[in-house]
């Protein structure tokens, strides 16, 4: 009596030396009670396949062992009829078709006891336990069973038995694939993976039943997020709408291109020597794509965001705990972890490293510095093209300044990308040398310096460009120096845009770049899987098998993403749009990876996302801060409240009432340009008397020329009151949120504490007289 | 066979209409298996006493059932020796006497089950449970045992026959006081409770063993608190006596006494028409005082009391984490807890109460109503004693200014203390009227609301006189008015020190006020125990019963102290020692209560202190706010620093070097006498033509005279910075403190995972071939 489906196959290769501890090995499983057949192979004489059956004593035995909650009772407390239940005729067509998933009955379930048997609610003895409890428990046999016996020292698992070669490969089957009859996995493929249901929920039960639960916790998440990304990019497409719409009504960019304000504006150079003075109007073309992103919109959508990143953690785990309970993973008992097969072999002591902090330092230095280069570079290409000659505004729609930002981007995500192959190498390279003792160890380890590397990776430019670029360039006559190389100036169309610009290439790149990647890589090694003949253990051998990391990269690409979406978003707003869509296509592409691409996997238990949350926790808390500085620092709004609430009347400016003419003016220091030094007096020299440049200090001729004035500290204390009122708002709604949503719901707590409650009962109290 | 000691006992009045229920009550008793046993009271005829005993063979019943969890193995794990134990022949003085109370053998521990009897480590039958856990049990199953059956519906539980007067009282035994045997009662008294032992640690053990856990954690938590306060208390001394021995040195305050400086500034008079001008100088006293908490030093402290609650919180999870294992409460189930005698009686849906939200609102306007009423008293006694004729600076020690202080702080501190009351009362009918389901919820509702009354209580006139008080107060020739009433100045010292005093004022009279209240009730209540005679269980009978909120008080009274200690520590460095003084005597007056004043507590299991975690973590949150926002806005160190490295210098002032020199001048505006409106002129006009009041505004005949300058945008861009930069530095410190200090040991978790292989190892796979 062998059960095909849901049995682990191993896959031997005959050397002599081997076949000792692979007989020791197969006798020691037979004597817990295991069936094996031997079945050779139909392609490939040399190989052999020994099928593992587990009789329904043997399970028994083991679900107690391994603590399996099982069914005991139908659940009773009714789960109350939504509210919106009206609407189901609509939303239907966002659940996969219920006549072939079958929403499956909720039970009261208990850690299974073979003595009292009696009282489960057993139906069917072959479907009493999921395919996934079986593999998991024919999994704790394998990896306990004896495989060798010298005195005292027992030697067990087929995991070294594997690391030693004594066996090929060792997997619990997929279900057939063929359509004759609907198993699971076709239903997965067709109701999942098929990309016609790409606006549908995923059948979250039946990937846990068919994978386990850490799996299944994945794509919950995945799903989740991209369910809360859509609310997202609905509010960023409005509010990018917004500002589309209203770029042509903005007085401050009519100014810059008015031929009479902005044509009559000479601004000083911005390098030493090589620069030349420019026309304010040569950037109104980007100052007008400016007025898209950098608006009160904007504003509104980074306060927006803030709240969403909270509201996402909440609801999220609210939604971990209701599938924690549903998945009967509450009180799940870790099981002792083995040793890492490394970790033995060295044996040394876990040494903690002080390389990761210092490696992280240089990351974000070399990064910063890569970005530099490739504006230099960018700017050096850039320059020849330009005519230096005239001062006329040029006319094409791509103005060289927006050319040199599009080019130091694209370099920059090239090295990126590069950079990130060499740090990955490095991650693991630390990690192996840090030896952690078990695979959790190694993956919470490998998790946190990986995501570190790739956050200062992808990160350190659009940092650099939000909070340092052009932040302290002194002003014309006295530029500070860095080393030898001048402090860089902003884009003459704000910082902003730059932010923008770099962010949508590093994000849509990457978007793209990992999608072709992964279709490459599947490309290549798609193998013939077609043949029917030859049978399910054969076929699913020559599948790739699933790494114990990939995952973990699935995670790791994600939350990088999560990042892009939350920490810039007040420069951005299209981001979440983007994740979206990519997110629409990246649930498909991994369901169908792991349904066809791959060997079944070993199911696992997992409660929740591990140390990724954490992690996504450090974001939302960090977005608050980034996005109140960029909006702070980096856009220009809060110059021009200050200007339209207080300098444009009594008592700084003339004006009878609020207003935003005059602003470009206002926000432009005076410079004499006789004050040039020697080094950084332009070479070609018009009959130019002053410029002017973007700050707030003293004209020429003052008896305090060049100091700030009391525009710029008014402006300072403006922006300064700015973070601390929206840091203090929005991290106060946090607390309070997380205060009011209770992290477990409240029918769930219902749930857990009727189901202790009939534990109890029917198990522990069935003997007292009470 | 009955043991006297842990059994519960009943006292019962001869009323005809109970005795059906209490037959009925103790016929299933002993059908559940437990010995009861009648005796008459010596004193009072018609008293009875029911003492309960369990035999050895229903405390494994029920410990089964309660999954209560007692030793399998010695504890194997060596723990470590500390390596300050070569300090221990010091150290060891600080410890409870070795010889009377041992350290308890370590053991691994699991639920007990009775069928494998033999697998756990059982030496003395008598001692395999403690007292604690046999009251437990014993409690147990007198809440659960049936006294009435009508029809189907069966009437269960002591609580009911106590509230319906069937039984007096039911209460565990006290050991013996007598110390002729030395008992845990004993030891605990001579080693814990008695004054002589107020600078020992406790022994927690013992105390966990005798009361159970949930008294334990509490004196757990006292204990760690107040050992974490002789740090704080030990720093803020060394803080206040720098700031003592410095007064004398700072420019500023020699500037405020200088009878060439300070006695040549006339002030403008700070209210209208019956204020008088003021020479600067007659608050030389005053700002002398200030110097002691308003300098450096004071800085350093606050951003050190800032880490330091982040580390108490921190070692507190870790230390809680410990006493969770070492106390067997890791995974502990909670038992379904009965409902509220009231809510079955009433049973209606919850209600969510929006009144709570209201009444704090109109709460903390009447504190600060109560606290304004104050000063204006105080202030109107004080104006008669004023000589308005003279400008002399006043000699006396006592300046009118601080009288005023004082007297509205005493004021203030009484009637906070009466309205007190008042809230505490209106807490509880609000949470009478949402009408909880089980004690736990309304023990945690009436927690957040007590404490959310009380923080508005005690501290809104702080926060007040912090953050509102001289803040917009316009300048004298256009005086900012609420309503009617002028908008207040702080004293003329400073808002700093009125804050100092009243803080010091309200905590020191609330810790004085409290010890009286307790001694007075326990004087009075005290009652004879002192007769040998009386047995045991009447001995007991006649202390008083301890109330389901008697914990409740003790915490509050700790948090609220707690939230002084930190939210204004950077106003008064003392506070940690005040705190620290009052709990030393606080441990050994509570110990001293609950051992000799109160009958014996029922134990309980309890895993941490509940509802005040939360608690204590938004205090230690809000902690970091206020206090950088009393050193930025109610100190006067950043007006200071700005001038010293800012405006005494090249470009804003002539000095050549940093300096304080001139900032009494710089930071007096000057007002022209003749600009004062008819409302606010004062009544007797002197020979001045100008006065000087603190503000950073231009000089009359300036274009924009008595508008900001640039002294202040610069000023309040400073105070900004500095609330941004201390902020994001200490909320990143705690970020990371509280990510690398794990939430539980190392050790401790080695320990657990042991005790789960033990566990699963011995119980579950003996019968296992593996």
């Amino acid at each position: 009596s062998f059960s095909e489906y849901n049995t682990p196959l191993k896959a031997k290769v005959w050397f002599s030396s081997h076949s000792r501890r692979r007989e020791f090995f197969e006798a020691s499983l037979m004597s817990m009670g295991l069936e094996l057949e031997a079945t050779k192979s139909v392609l490939d004489d040399k190989l052999m396949f020994v099928k593992v059956h587990m009789p329904w004593d043997v399970l028994c035995t083991y679900a107690e062992v391994l603590h399996i909650k099982v069914p005991i009772q139908p659940n009773d407390l009714s789960s109350r009829t939504s509210p919106w239940h009206f609407l189901s005729c609509i939303t239907k067509h966002f659940y996969p078709s219920e006549k072939l998933i079958s929403k499956e009955a909720e039970y009261f379930t208990a850690p299974f006891e073979k003595a009292q048997e009696e009282f489960f609610y057993i139906k069917d003895k072959d479907l009493f336990f999921t395919p996934a409890m079986r593999s998991r428990m024919a999994y704790y046999i394998l990896s306990r069973a004896p495989y060798e016996l010298r005195g005292n020292i027992k030697k067990f698992g087929i995991n070294k038995l594997l690391d030693g070669g004594v066996y090929k490969a060792a997997y619990p089957l997929h279900d057939s694939k063929d359509d004759a009859c609907p198993n699971e996995r076709f239903l997965l493929y067709n109701e999942w993976a098929h990309p016609k249901s790409f606006y549908k929920m995923q059948p979250l039960d039946l990937i846990r039943k068919y994978y386990g639960e850490k799996i299944g916790i994945y794509f919950a998440w995945l799903g989740f997020y991209t369910y809360m990304l859509a609310l997202a990019a609905v509010v960023g497409l409005g509010c990018f709408i917004y500002g589309y719409k209203t770029q042509e009504t903005s007085t401050w960019s009519k100014e810059v291109c008015d031929p009479e304000i902005g044509g009559q504006i000479v601004m000083c150079p911005q390098c030493d020597k090589f620069c030349n003075y420019w026309r304010l109007n040569s950037t109104c073309e980007a100052s007008k794509k400016l007025c898209i992103f950098d608006n009160f919109g904007t504003l509104v959508f980074a306060v927006f965001m803030s709240i969403w990143v909270t509201l996402f953690l909440e609801f999220w785990k609210r939604y971990q705990a209701r599938l924690e309970y549903e998945w009967d993973t509450v009180e799940f008992l870790e099981q002792e972890e083995p040793l890492r097969p490394e970790y033995e072999a060295k044996c040394i002591y876990e040494r903690k490293n002080p390389i990761t902090g210092i490696l992280l330092i240089v990351a974000s230095i070399v990064a910063v510095m890569v970005y530099r280069l490739a504006v230099f570079f960018a700017f050096s290409t850039s320059l020849r093209n330009q005519d230096l000659k005239t001062l006329e505004p040029l006319k094409e729609y791509v103005t060289p300044q927006m050319a040199t930002t599009v080019t130091a981007s694209l370099i920059n995500f090239v090295i990126i990308m590069i950079l990130n192959i060499l740090y990955e190498r490095v991650a693991i390279w630390i990690t192996n040398f840090e030896l952690p003792r078990t695979k959790t160890d190694y993956e919470n380890s490998l998790t946190l310096k990986m995501f570190l590397f790739q956050f200062v990776n992808y990160y350190s430019s659009c940092f650099y460009i939000a909070f340092a670029k052009g932040k302290s360039v002194g002003y014309p006559g006295n530029p500070v120096y860095l080393g030898r190389y001048r402090n860089e100036e902003c884009d003459p169309g704000g910082c902003l845009f730059e932010l923008t610009t770099q962010l949508s290439i590093i994000m849509g790149g990457k978007a793209i770049w990992n999608n072709i990647q992964e279709n490459l890589i599947l490309r290549h090694c798609k193998r013939g899987d077609a043949e029917s003949t030859i049978p399910r253990w054969e076929q699913d051998y020559r599948l790739q098998p699933f790494s114990n990391l990939g995952l973990f990269y699935e995670y790791l690409e994600m939350v990088i993403q999560f990042g892009f979406v939350t920490l810039f978003v007040a420069s951005f707003p299209l981001a979440p749009a983007l994740a979206l869509v990519n997110n629409l296509f990246e649930i498909r592409v991994d369901a169908w990876k792991i349904l066809t691409q791959f060997r079944r996997i070993v199911p696992e238990k997992a409660q929740d996302i591990g140390a990724w949350q954490p992690i996504l926790q450090g974001i939302t808390i960090l977005a608050v801060a980034t996005n109140a500085m960029i909006m702070a620092f980096t856009s220009d709004m809060i110059p021009r409240l200050v200007y339209y609430w207080s300098f444009s009347v009594y008592p700084y400016g003339g004006h009878a009432n609020h207003t935003m003419q005059g602003y470009i003016n206002s926000s432009l220091s005076i410079f004499n340009t006789s004050d040039f030094t020697e080094d950084s007096m332009p070479q070609e020299s018009y009959n130019i008397t002053t410029c002017r440049y973007r700050d707030f200090r003293y004209p020429p001729g003052h008896p305090r020329q060049y100091e700030y004035n009391v525009y710029y500290w008014h402006v300072i204390a403006a922006k300064m009151a700015f973070i601390i009122v929206v840091e203090h708002i929005v991290y106060f709604t946090k607390f309070i949120l997380s205060y009011v949503i209770p992290d477990v719901p409240y029918s769930v707590k219902e749930q857990i504490k009727r189901e202790k409650y009939l534990t109890q009962k029917i198990l522990h109290e069935t003997n007292l007289k009470l």
